[in-house]
């Protein structure tokens, strides 16, 4: 059999502790070319870079794994990726991660990880994003390193190939302390937020983007949410149809059609 | 009756010849806060900045409409206004845009005009993300204001009130070459890239991303891509649940639970 190639990459940045996490789960299962950005990016969602140009650094290479860093968002690095680094080659997964921070429910939006993984499955390929709900730059990767694998591997041998994107949350705490994994849904919830107000050297007022997560279900047993408060990984697939079908036809005629 | 407080944000920038367009729309319903990026932010879909601090600019006052530059991404904008600026009074409506360029199908992700909308709408405020499938800078935005106009009132004064989130594209042209609005779901397609390279003065290799759309279903009737190819106005509601529900039921007891 051919040898698997595995793209990794990350919105924390090419050099942070997650990434050298997910490179450890990534070579257990082939060839590792990892993508990653020059700097920090989390939170940067799916935004691509349009008016500036992108540098690309090769930052490493041994027998198994090579490193490069890309001066875009998370999305820019799988696009270089796909349409450059390996254009015309089979790329098998995409593993996105591993991140210092959860990214469940509504975090799916804004996260860079996340990003990085759903532009991985438009290209045809499994993705799976992993982020560990700890935002330490020091945090202990053990479990998610160990679910990280399992989920993986199932993935990659299960019974049926799926072009499938992935959102894997891994509690803190040692792999004991966890209780297993459960495919969930998104939960419903939005950050409500508040601004640090300060005011720089020169007089000018300047604010820090603070928030909280307000939880809108947060007795449902069927959430990512409930799953992580409760020691469980959660999984939750991804789909990119934004479309509110529901609505859809709720507002047939109402334009005037 | 109480006026009504509109929220006009966009990726553009404050400045641009689109948000204009909007808040031209917008003043048609009430009062007008503007609260839009201080540089362009386009592409930068839901990306939220969470290691920088952000500064605030009351660019303009006059008795309708108040605009304010905030040197964050459109969802930056959109918290700052509601957690901030406007907080603890209602927000009848946000308009997000008139973007320069299409934000049909899997551009939804890419957006920072659906990003900051989308946003809009996590407030339980309907939102109306508005685009223009025209890129240039002095485009002609006045098939854009005159449908832009139609939908907006559609949302306040139509038989419910929903709290929706719409992507709202307008073809080019003037509206006499315009069929009428179309409410429709997300095209399915994606990007395809390629990569310029070139080497600046120090022989270091940058790239600028560039790519061509590939539409999956271009005979698809009921998509945005068709509407707008065909001359009509497209409408799609959005929602948020990124939860593949089709998927999760193929994946219980994958991973051993």
């Amino acid at each position: 059999m051919k040898e698997r190639l595995i793209l990794v990459t990350n919105d924390d940045g090419y050099d942070s502790k997650g990434i050298r996490a997910a490179i450890d789960v990534a070579r257990r299962f082939g060839r590792v070319v990892a993508v990653a950005p020059e700097t920090v990016q989390s939170g940067m969602s799916q935004a691509i870079t349009m008016y500036n140009p992108l540098y690309l650094r090769h930052v490493s290479h041994d027998e198994q794994v090579d490193v490069y860093a890309f001066s875009g968002t998370p999305v820019d690095c799988v696009k270089m990726a796909f349409d450059y680094l390996m254009r015309g080659r089979r790329i098998d997964l995409v593993i996105s991660g591993i991140n210092h921070g959860s990214n469940s429910a509504v975090n799916v939006l804004y996260s860079g990880t996340m990003g990085a993984a759903i532009e991985g499955s438009f290209y045809g390929c499994p993705a799976v994003g992993l982020s560990l709900t700890d935002h330490s730059a020091d945090a202990d990767f053990t479990a998610a390193v160990l679910y990280g694998e399992r989920v993986v591997r199932s993935v990659l041998e299960g019974p049926e190939e799926l072009p499938l994107c992935l959102n894997v949350n891994v509690p803190t705490g040692r792999p004991e302390e966890i209780r297993g994994i459960r495919t969930c849904r998104q939960n419903r919830g939005f950050w409500r937020e508040e601004f640090f107000r300060h005011e720089d050297p020169r007089g000018r007022e300047y604010f820090w983007l603070t928030g909280e997560f307000v939880n809108w279900e947060p007795d449902a047993e069927d959430t990512d949410e409930w799953a992580l408060a409760h020691k469980y990984v959660s999984v939750v697939p991804i789909q990119t149809d934004m479309t509110d079908y529901r609505l859809l036809e709720k507002l047939r005629g109402r334009f005037g059609e």
